[in-house]
């Protein structure tokens, strides 16, 4: 995971902005505008207070230049890296203000999205030695997919789709709507581009052999037992990839991936994996203030 | 808490627009629109599937309402009552397309409020008996903010500063940069709003003492264990409002309660509080499509 | 195609906003301010100038709605009817200020999607006959992606990815830069979600046979002469979707589609096909004007 | 036209950032991200695959810049120039991922915006030797109006009205609703700026005769015949613009022009001129990559 | 004036909804929430506290709208009346938390609007009897210049140019930078669109001489003496329109007047007219609240 | 005053950005670009024609830089300086185009902060030998309350609540619709932030005595005679802060700081005081330009 390229700007710099504007209000940051000389440049330490894996590095980098271009960041992970307590992230330096006014917006990234990749992590780790992958869903916090989906990815885990447009997954309401897989798998063919995978939920066996009937891509086992997850391992037979989901949790994670699924998808990655904790810690204060 | 307020449509509907936007892609529910006949009803019901407290019904009311008008909520519940499984939030019955598009956005918002709202509550819980009030911190996940404060409301809690305009908080960091507290808090005076708070964090009983004498609205103990608040609590003798902060959790609130402290803040209520895991079931369709 | 589903109305309104605040300026439309009395209302014709199929008829209705609610729409067509010359769309009547303030903007995007989705129908009927799907590219007018691939469906044809971000597509430049197919497909598998389809660009049968191998979803050829494209599809042999691109015409098309191929991607499709003439025609005016 | 002044960032910028982040969904370029070691350089060419005339090339270098501030351009055009095939318009060296970010956003502006002024240059080369000048009208791509307006600029036209608001156009069914042009006239010369120009549409001469009573800035002759418009420019004798207007083809152009108006307007100009062909093509990689 | 045409919401609605999300913060009226029953309904009236005339009225009914669609107004005004003390421009009645959310942010545009027709008003009675005209800047209140320039038109007022880009006006620092008059005229007229019109801005006789050589269709005479101005005025002899500005004030307007020129444009209307006093009245609740 | 913290940026380039495209349309600068050399450089100098205080100097810094990045200003005052006529603001210096682009936009930002902060320095000054502060309200600008209130500051005042959301105001009709004081306190006391202030408004002194008996943060005195407030402050006794509001003009405030009160607040700050006249004069031009 050394070489994940991080998101482009165009994509980060309007979710950083929101952040800020919310934290800003319409003052900005009253205490240190009444408190701090304003020319005092300081000294801080980005640091790990726990083991886990970090992402977001260029995202807390660009909320320290949004509040000061002259901030400047020595960085000493890499979004993807497993990090130990007191393992230093980046040494952050230069004006006092602006190092304030984005601590906070800095941190509440960077915690939320390495919360995400160290949880991934856990889960990949819990299947290591057999193929499996580990996915997330779309059960992501509202505005922060795209970066919560880059953080699954510097846990070692992969997308599911990004949204309703890129991918069909024919769920039991659809199939239900549409009068059945058959009827479903007809409709989605008609015009689907040739650039856009499908994959059918199925919570039964028989279910399961009437959708390979289709020929989809990938087909998703919904709360299965493990034994029968094997057994549809075995009926799909290479024919498509399998996803097994459903309240996967570490425990049951990798009776799961023995049962030779190829994918486990698991919405608590995004949706309530806890933040990692990650301080800034102010080392030290140099300036022409009044009060040094 | 029933008669809360919910938040202004010209907060929420941003927010609403941002996530569906983002999950529709460049063409909308793929899916559905390639399998679900055009004019099909639905009526679906909006359950907890555990027990908790609820908020952001009417965040999840408008994600259905911008995908269609047509779509109607019979809403069983309100913003901070609780529930146990089972329960019944809303039906929800209109255009399948509508119910289908708005489904995982309304739910990704009404399970993340609910989730916090339903760790407040178990922290209010926690301190009953105690006048001694729950708060959220400004540890909050980027951009939503409003609602994540909304949310501890519905818990039960209270809310500590929106943001670095609306309070005056001067930290170890401040104090420090600023030459000592005295010096802080002549600074913040100079031109002070007459309706802004101030508050000081203090680590140490002595600090504690020398920052009363300037007079602060309120005094934040920083990780003091429970038998030094409770000397702090006395010193202070309601001259301010004290809270107590850092890593509190659920078996250290009672005791810190018991100290004496008027307020608790919890950043983990709005970082890592998980999910309450709510679902939309299908009940039944009806139309004229070509397949029923 | 009659049964095509809008795009939701989250994608299409910030659109129409957009288009109808370029045309109004600071202050709206002078003309009609200066003219027209307040309570005049008038009857028109939307109707093709020319034959055709159309798309945006949603577009343009909600032109007209967000200039005037009052604005009703008798629609006689829908979103991929063919049309003859003199054919009615729609009869548009209401508030003689609204309608002309919509009027420009509505036919603006209404003319230039049926022009695209007239040019697929052409495109399609010149495969008529053979298996091949009509295709369009990323070559799209700038924010107006989301619109012109559906216009594209409209027109009965499929749609490419919509973006960097849905499909892997690995182009002569991608290849030369990993270092070979080869290079290039072991780190595209990687971290590849699951539902993500990969697609290599190839110009030569050696090349073709090279891609194979790693079992890319689909193969484009690129600028191949049909005879050699009949050589890669017996070549694919049903492993993989063939695409044909490279300034195909309609004159190239039948003999491309009778090589075998699945798709043919046409980027004159969204960048040069022209509008279709619409017109809107008024017919009659009522009111209490003081002109009348 | 060597000496066209670009438009302001502040107005190109939103446009481009529409643009590229249509283009990035939630992921950005999966394709490069998991094939182009991070730190390659590219050094590539754009240049021109058919003849016509440039315009875009500040909107192509801010594309490519946005995507990474170090992409250099050596630009050897200016918009306006005219180009033959081959001739190279820029040099654009820096990081292969900024490059393969920005390239298709870039070229989708550049040809759209290059294939308006190329078709303007052929208008304006039709009417050579005549006073009468080539214009657009609000018949523009929905969003792109200033662009596309400048791009005609830059092809040697001139501009119509930019919307609703900066000139009064009084068209057949103003004078309709008005009761005649009489009033029309009356109650827009009531509260008119004294920097706004009013034109009228007329189509018969006897009409031409009873606008230039009121002293129109301009007149527009819809739809009619050389030799009509001729007389109409005799009628109108210098005391006013002559606009002709209605279908105007490359064919038809140079008789009107002879006719003696001042200028002709021309919708397709926006509205279906075609994509000029421009191409980036990659020369040479250099870097560090696991690959080279 | 009666009958003025509102600007359209699409104009409106975006500077509404951010001056209620400047006054929502992010817990949108936390004192009425607290406070007011949550179905309480009022019944209040909107009135004028001085003589002047009204502007604004839509926006202000927009502004409760947007709080709550249930909210009523029953208006009594029009845009462009003149109102005496006490007037009621409005009976305002519906859910007592929308009145009370949106009542600030209606006013603040209600008595900004006023304040500046009732100025422009005031002007245009100062000149009565001449034909000489009234007209605003482009010295705006930044954001506002639509609304701003509407006002000005309620007050009887004309506009000037909206901004850059709607007319050519050459100021002296244009003559100096161009090397004179003639070269600046020569390079304006090379492009020009026929419908934008061009203003000369001169401080001295011999420079209208020089000016009107070149037939522009408006002169600016800067700073000059009213006995100069009536020179001026008999120079131009009806070539063009004469604008009169610099520190025009309302003692100084009617011998401007007499001296003949068309326009007296003044910045004063838009950057520094008092705001007009209204106020909301509450006259009655009604409601099934804990309270009442 | 002199180490006022400016705004941060991300507060107020949205503004500028919003200000700028207002005045550029959709061409930008229509008489600069045909008449200004590409490459001329201007030598300019702000300066103040009549004396006051300035604010928005980085404001008027941002919007030179957003036209051209090469634009430099030499400032020399800070916001918060009081000015004499003709003192000189800054040099600012650059590319002729750029200059001209952001001269207007510039100036009026700068003339109206600069118009508040010299109204809010004449009331300070009003009041001086006195302890009391000069306040704004919630009477500001739509879409300008940040820096208008930032003004406030910048001219010696204090700031009033920001929102709806950063205090508790308790008026007349609240006090009403809750029942009286005592309700609204309790309910108002219900759920409170612990850093969040009451304000109750009185108009008498019984109404005053009640409402001390809640304990508010501070007393908002609305329209009493100066001998009532005064009675009014020795009640209060320094329980609370004492605000006085209600149409106070120069004249009236001294003796109203004479009654004792805490604050003045004053909405005509920042709804009607006038333009502080600032303006940009031209002293030189360079270039290689056609012209010179």
């Amino acid at each position: 995971m050394a070489d994940l390229v991080p998101l482009p700007r165009i994509i980060l710099e309007p979710l950083l902005r929101t952040a800020l504007l919310e934290d800003f209000g319409l003052a900005g940051d009253l205490t240190s505008s009444a408190v701090i000389p304003k020319d005092l440049h300081a000294a801080t330490i980005l640091a790990a207070r726990q083991p886990g894996v970090i992402a977001g590095i260029e995202i807390a980098r660009l909320a320290f230049e949004l509040c000061s271009p002259e901030i400047e960041l020595d960085v000493r992970q890499t979004d993807g890296s497993p990090v130990s307590k007191g393992d230093i992230i980046a040494a952050v330096s230069g004006p006092a203000h602006g190092i304030l006014a984005g601590e906070r917006t800095a941190l509440n990234f960077l915690c939320h999205l390495s919360g995400i990749a160290t949880a991934t992590a856990t889960f990949v780790a819990a299947v290591r030695g057999y193929k499996t992958r580990i996915s997330c869903t779309r059960k992501t916090t509202p505005g922060l997919r795209a970066i919560e989906k880059y953080a699954v990815r510097a846990g070692g885990g992969i997308n599911h789709r990004f949204g309703l447009a890129d991918a069909i997954l024919i769920k039991d309401n659809h199939i239900a709507m549409a009068g059945g897989i058959r009827n479903a798998m007809r409709h989605v063919r008609r015009n689907l581009g040739h650039l856009v995978k499908i994959e059918v939920e199925v919570d039964a066996l028989d279910q399961l052999e009437e959708a390979l009937r289709y020929g989809p891509d990938a087909v998703l086992l919904d709360n299965m037992p493990p034994e029968e997850m094997q057994r549809a391992v075995m009926l799909v037979a290479g024919r498509a990839m399998v996803e097994a989901s459903g309240g996967v949790t570490l425990e049951t994670a990798p009776a799961i991936a023995a049962a030779g699924v190829d994918v486990i998808s698991v919405g608590w990655l995004t949706h309530s994996a806890p933040n990692l904790d990650i301080a800034l810690d102010f080392n030290e204060f140099q300036g022409e203030g009044w009060l040094l």
